[in-house]
């Protein structure tokens, strides 16, 4: 490294952190208009959480360790550890726990919000997410479970997605509550490990999640995860019930028959759906597409889910004395938008403006009023935005893909006829002011 | 403190950190949907950079310290730190570094997004702000410094203020540097205490600033700040200088017939405006609203400045060996939804679910389709989403506002005509399915 580098600072962005251009921006602003809208609909109260919450408030990782940084960003605040929020389940916990008395009971909110985790970054693994979530807060009643389900699939049609472009994956924790019992696991560390472990179903096939089931599992890097220990006989009971067609809980049986009641019929029964998160108490769903998605080298992948959720029965309760079960749906809209962008008949419109080029300074006030007019009639238009010769205008212009530019110098202001060069053709034309928003308006 | 409330995680939320209700949360997406729409208007590009940053790379706070986090939010990942970013200039100009061979020249790109600030939290002092920016890079032209202002100016318009509502005030840093020349002050330090002794003219005014700019000011809380060590003499000269009517340096004269053009009247020339950041090279201006804002306790306040910008002409090109002179503009957006929510003119509509009550649970199938009915005419509508008797139900649909409830139980089911209660008027009206939506839609 040269002394000169030295003196700079970096021009890199940290792993797992990206820029967004606006395409996959405004992809994202046309999915959260589609969500707006529906949460209108569907009666969801808006409401937003700050980015930091006290460390012991978001639960996951309480500050008894002298630095409680894993998995989240946490930093020391005179006396109490604050950390940026890794999920919105757990301030809408915290939210709930604070305005109880003031808040509708059942409490129904979405909210639309960044959350980060700060996990080992690798290839394709982000540490910043943008996060839809939807819950409902004080109700058993599985028409929630349902509706939710329900919901998130009138928001995907509303982008643009068929029947056939994604599913709902369903089950629910009492199908694993059940299995413990017939296995008489009763151990919450190993269960535990036995959830996770059941959660790799999709990523990694049956034969390597049994290792995780039994003593472990080395993965190709020759890292070894520990296992569950549980004994083979164990094992095969559980990928028997996991591999089960039909379901035998009342949720689900009771949820299948609401759907019914909505003509709902793009899920799939799944008990291989295990979703993570220790606190679920019943319903689990997952989001998932099914269009072909490509990754950054040009290879279809399994896309998988962009989300889901399910039912929590306890974990707000946790705040204070009082019972509030809750049932609540997370999608990841990175991700959504990631595969949204490459569905073949999906198309955003994209406005560049019109470039305005600067023959002569002193025109400048010409310029302003043309640039006036156009930008009047909703026309993105700009003024070449610097000092340069013509031939840098035109580079400029072609480099900000506008879709045409006007030549407007002496001559032309003195016959009233700007010149419209349409940059995708090449042709010119002198036309009259008057004429120049409709002529813009059928290249644009 | 009880043994049991210890157990219990915060339900508070660290110092200088808000929950954002509803209303609140409409105005501010209205005036973002408002922004957007003037910024396709002037050909801005649409950028995100993430919220974190390397510490090096937002330059304010290198980490030549254990633990640079006085001022932003940092923390150690293996061996570099990162911050989270303070502002959007310094990501901006980051941006541009890592981008700098693909980017159009000059380059225009407008962002919306978070900032964190790790001030001493106080009343009414955040440390979460969502910021909008936007900035010319590569630009030494002065129409671009001229457009954003008239540029925030339409944009304030377009959400309703009046001419007489907001007022823009510009000055230049060239005026400062004149001055620094005439004491002869040379110093880097000592202008800059200058700089931030005279940037708070407006809130402490000239008796208060004079003490800054000589030995230093004991404030209300005792506590002293160190001044510029000014003589009387010079101290002096700086009042004069500031209290001019009219601009003398190039910029400025050259920028108001730029805004002469433009038909941009509403702005004032205010040498007492310095605006505190150290790199401004060019023309400061600062967006002020003018109408009454109450604060928390009820009492009209100075509300002063919602933002404002200027011309930055070396800081971009810290990053590189390039030239990259540029201008941008900064608008607080928690401010300017605080203020406009207070104007009395202004009304947004909030849209509150009618709600179907739950008379009987075997007819959901019947309140299924009628809240499908209602949803696709785009009416918010919702179920009773808890299992309770009718009491609790309405209690829960004027907890929430609800405009109107609908009552269908077995008898309404046989005579096809359910109950619509206006719930401001109280009145009850029964009738046929298919008018009903007609009739909410005069109640709503």
């Amino acid at each position: 490294m040269t002394r000169e580098k030295k003196n700079k600072p970096s021009k890199d962005l940290p792993l797992g952190f990206v820029d967004r251009q606006e395409k996959e921006l405004l992809v994202r602003d046309f999915i959260i208009f589609n969500i707006k809208e529906v949460m209108i609909r569907y009666g969801f109260q808006y409401l937003e959480t700050p980015s930091f919450e006290y460390s012991e408030s978001i639960g996951k990782f309480l500050p008894d360790k002298d630095r409680p940084d894993e998995g989240v960003f946490s930093f020391k605040d005179e006396n109490k550890w604050l950390s940026l929020r890794y999920d919105l389940t757990a301030p809408l916990a915290r939210y709930v726990a604070k305005n109880y008395l003031e808040i509708p009971k059942p409490f129904k909110r979405y909210q639309l919000g960044k959350v980060w985790r700060n996990e080992k970054p690798g290839p394709g693994r982000f540490r910043e997410f943008l996060q839809f979530d939807a819950d409902y807060v004080g109700t058993k009643s599985l028409q929630a479970d349902a509706e939710l389900c329900v919901m998130i699939s009138e928001i995907l049609e509303k982008i643009g997605l068929n029947k056939s472009d994604y599913v709902i994956k369903i089950s629910s924790r009492k199908i694993t509550e059940q299995l413990f019992q017939k296995i008489r696991l009763k151990d919450n560390q190993q269960k535990l490990i036995t959830l996770r472990a059941l959660d790799k179903i999709y990523r990694l096939g049956w034969d390597e999640v049994k290792k995780l089931l039994g003593e472990g599992r080395k993965d190709k890097s020759g890292d070894f995860t520990k296992g569950a220990n549980l004994t083979q006989n164990n094992i095969e009971i559980i990928e028997k019930e996991l591999k089960k067609k039909s379901p035998d809980t009342e949720d689900l049986i009771e949820t299948f028959k609401i759907f019914e009641n909505y003509k709902f019929r793009n899920y799939e029964f799944d008990p291989s759906v295990i979703r993570g998160l220790e606190y679920y108490t019943g319903i689990i769903f997952e989001v998932n597409l099914k269009f072909d998605v490509k990754n950054n080298k040009g290879q279809v992948i399994q896309f998988g889910s962009i989300g889901g959720g399910g039912r929590y029965d306890n974990l707000v309760s946790s705040f204070g004395n009082y019972d509030a079960p809750a049932t609540g749906i997370s999608i990841g809209l990175d991700r959504l938008v990631y595969a949204l962008m490459q569905k073949k008949e999906f198309k955003i419109k994209q406005s560049k403006p019109v470039m305005i080029c600067v023959l002569n300074k002193n025109l400048l006030k010409e310029y302003i009023d043309l640039q006036k007019l156009l930008r009047d009639a909703d026309i993105s238009t700009e003024i070449y935005p610097g000092e340069n010769k013509l031939k840098k205008q035109m580079e400029y212009a072609n480099k900000i893909k506008s879709p045409a530019v006007i030549l407007y110098g002496e001559n032309e202001l003195k016959s009233g006829k700007p010149i419209l060069r349409n940059l995708s053709s090449g042709k010119e034309k002198t036309i009259e002011i008057k004429e120049l928003i409709n002529e813009i308006k059928e290249i644009i």
